[in-house]
């Protein structure tokens, strides 16, 4: 794995300063047509061992190129607004936008790494560590992005030199750092540690490429005529996307038989048991959230429906149950100039909500599979894909004890017209209805099957769909907050019972 | 001041059941014509007494209106992030933008009344937050803002007797908290410290609106009917902003002599004396921030100057002094989309570094009063009062520890003229010269009276301006080294004299 960059790679001062000015020259012209064309957002990871220059490079690249467009990001000690969110979210956070460059000292293996090595963690967990970072490169490389990975390695023998060199240095002496030495103590697990990270998470899209930290000249070079590379082949115009391979077709409605159609829309419920139950539930679900361990979790609810399905109502009984303090709605509409420069994704994650709190989603990421491919608004590769992203997203919130309820609000296609009419008719509900709505409702079959291609592919046991017939609203109400009351309470029991530690948290440094 | 807030207000069921439907109605078509319009944003502040339904009034508002375009933010406890911040800082991130409407349960007056209540803080500390609160709400109204401040208010009989109801019905017993009891038996104190506030912060642009809080169905419809005719009037055609009265002109350049011109700009050092002090300054600056003590400090290092006068090299002379993880430069280029819906200070307020952190503004909150100034993208008005704003920005800064460094880089025309001849000659510098900078150059004259008012009028005691002669490259890189180097040591030495301590930093309730 490490035998090519422990072959003593060095490039002789002179060479060095020849070639740094042309280099330089490149570097900084495809940078700024990078940023001119904003074309797509590159993300480099500088990963490697202590001493082998990593912080060095990174300083002379912000030299060489243009600082106005790259931004060096040292993924330490996460605030404790970072604890409160799914592990990845403060890579999310920190993502470069479109015509930018971003550079990780410290990554989403950073932890995964130092956990394994001082045995908090196991095998298996390393791996489900690399699987995610895995799956999250892969959106970021679907989503367009140019992802490059370098690995700094030293020998042994190279790395003891190194930081011994360095604390001889007055100048320097403040970078070798206790816990440098005793990670260079722990050199051999380290090392076998990092083979598996490389060896598991060098993939077609997105390599390791390791680099000897030794020689200086070297390592600087070689890093800097790769991003070169990579960019400059980038933005060559001959560089088209690979021709996106569709997938087959999904299943064809042969049969006419759906899931939306196993639903008794005729269900409802009565003025005055309503009422009972109204009151129940919101008292209910206002002793979950206030239960001593709720602070150590978090609640997303989803409200996906047809259009004047009664998600707004709904929304606002839950939030009657709740100190405004506690929750925050989150309406989703067009994503602005920020948001359309990430991936995806980044909209939503930007969203999430601290631990003890509640977010409502009023539509959501399930747009992407839902509006945006019946309307066409992306390739179907993309909103193919998005159901393995969305389901990962989910799983990672899960995995921080974030508890996604996803309803989808069903009425049918008779009672939609009886809602647009009245609400024409009536004043202070006149703003819901716009062409727009007139216009999905053409496509009403349209939407059914990719309503019902969602559910197939994301209602996962850690979040389910909850389909509520929404025809009477009481029943709609109550179903929502029935459901709710109880996936809460269930989590609760589980911190109840297995207490709310959990692994990929990342831990102070040792 | 609280008379007529204890006269036992008081609405029939029977009027507000028959109020609310139009109310809402009307609530909803103003919220929506705003969120259409994105004419300006909201921002509510519901203050006052416990017990007094601030939260019941803010869950009903939710009810009422399009929970897409309102936002509610409890201001309770501040993150880590947040306290590494000057104390305005999570208002800033919270404000609405245009079309939308933000509630705040707390607000800026919370945690300075807490203090001055609970004895932590004296009167002089408390005028001075209000001095502050008031600056910010001005600016807020000057860029547009609807501010509206209702205060909640009880008689001592009524707040106990609230609580006591409150506390029988098992339903609503968790509401009352002992620190609602502790501060009950503050009542007389607290209500002292509330008619100072609201005294000294009922200004003409924002005066506080004292609600009594007794009758759920008076308060609701008073703070109902208040948003809805506050809003409707802003909208109102016929509401044009006030004739923007312009300022007395700014002295004229009678004698043509002007600060700029008392630079000796032939001031040059040699290449073996620029050697030798670039290596002592960059390596002084390294061991400066790795002192014990910089943790609990910041720094904010500001780069304008005419175009070509060098700031990219001098700001990486900085950053080649200092480890990748602890800076972030700052490019300033057009505002965003979700950057123009907000105050013009909103963009530079979410850059500000965390503690122990640099960070390097290439340009600044000074193109306010440099280039719109000239160019005339924003009124006179709007640059005159920027000075003001600006001064408040930094001295809040500088309250927190946050050092503010400030360097203009002044070369002179000729010079200027010779560089950009030699960047279009020179490959990897090509990039840097547009035509504006061309354009720029004609108007040298303006912006030499523009950089003049701006040093006189915002170079204070605690954000100095250092004027930079840059016609040699290397006498500007030591220069602003050697600066930057003093302006921490002094920092740090006052902090190792003084203590880190601050006085307007949010506590723990109690």
């Amino acid at each position: 794995m490490f035998e090519s960059a422990e072959l003593g790679h060095k490039i002789e001062k002179s060479v060095y300063e020849q070639e740094v000015p042309l280099l330089r020259e490149a570097l900084l012209d495809v940078q700024l047509e990078l940023a001119r064309s904003a074309a797509f957002p590159v993300v480099i990871l500088i990963g490697g061992l202590d001493g082998a220059g990593r912080g060095a490079t990174v300083n002379l690249l912000n030299q060489w190129m243009d600082p106005r467009h790259i931004q060096t990001h040292g993924m330490g000690e996460p605030s404790d607004e970072e604890l409160d969110r799914p592990m990845m979210w403060r890579f999310w956070r920190a993502l470069p936008p479109r015509g930018k460059i971003g550079v990780f000292l410290g990554s989403w293996y950073t932890w995964p790494i130092l956990n394994r090595v001082n045995g908090r963690t196991k095998d298996a967990d390393l791996e489900q560590s690399m699987e995610r970072a895995k799956r999250l490169e892969k959106m970021l490389v679907d989503e367009g992005g140019l992802l490059i990975k370098f690995w700094f390695h030293l020998s042994k023998a190279q790395q003891e030199k190194r930081l011994k060199t360095l604390e001889k240095n007055p100048l320097t002496r403040w970078k070798v750092t206790e816990r440098d030495w005793k990670h260079f103590k722990a050199y051999d697990t380290f090392r076998a540690v990092h083979e598996t990270v490389i060896r598991h998470t060098s993939t077609a899209e997105a390599p390791w490429l390791i680099v000897e930290g030794e020689d200086q000249y070297y390592r600087n070079l070689t890093v800097g005529k790769v991003i070169l590379t990579a960019i400059q082949n980038r933005l060559a115009p001959e560089s088209q996307p690979m021709p996106k391979t569709l997938a087959p077709p999904l299943l064809p409605p042969i049969d006419n038989l759906h899931l939306l159609k196993t639903l008794d829309m005729t269900r409802s419920v009565g003025k005055d048991v309503y009422k009972t139950k109204l009151e129940k539930y919101q008292g209910k679900l206002n002793l979950l959230i206030r239960d001593p361990k709720f602070k150590y979790m978090s609640v997303i609810a989803v409200f996906e429906g047809n259009d004047a399905a009664g998600k707004g109502g709904c929304i606002r009984r839950i939030t009657g149950a709740l100190d405004a303090r506690m929750y925050q709605v989150i309406p989703i509409a067009a994503p602005s100039e920020e948001e359309r420069a990430q991936p995806y994704l980044w909209r939503f994650w930007r969203h999430l909500p601290r631990k003890g709190r509640v977010a409502i989603f009023d539509r959501s990421w399930y747009g992407r599979v839902l509006v945006e491919r019946v309307e066409g608004f992306c390739a179907e590769i993309d909103w193919m894909r998005a159901y393995g992203e969305i389901n990962e997203f989910e799983a990672q919130m899960d995995r921080h004890h974030l508890l996604v309820v996803k309803f989808w609000l069903a009425i049918t296609k008779e009672e939609q017209l009886r809602r647009f009419e009245e609400r024409q008719q009536t004043g202070f509900k006149r703003f819901k209805i716009t062409e727009e709505d007139w216009r999905n409702r053409e496509k009403w079959e349209l939407y059914e099957q990719a309503v019902c291609d969602m559910v197939d592919r994301t209602s996962t046991q850690q979040a389910t769909w909850t389909l509520v017939e929404a025809n009477d609203k009481n029943f709609a109400r109550i179903k929502v907050l029935k459901t709710l009351c109880n996936r809460i309470d269930s989590k609760l029991k589980q911190l109840h019972e297995q207490g709310v530690d959990y692994l990929d948290k990342p831990r102070k440094r040792d």
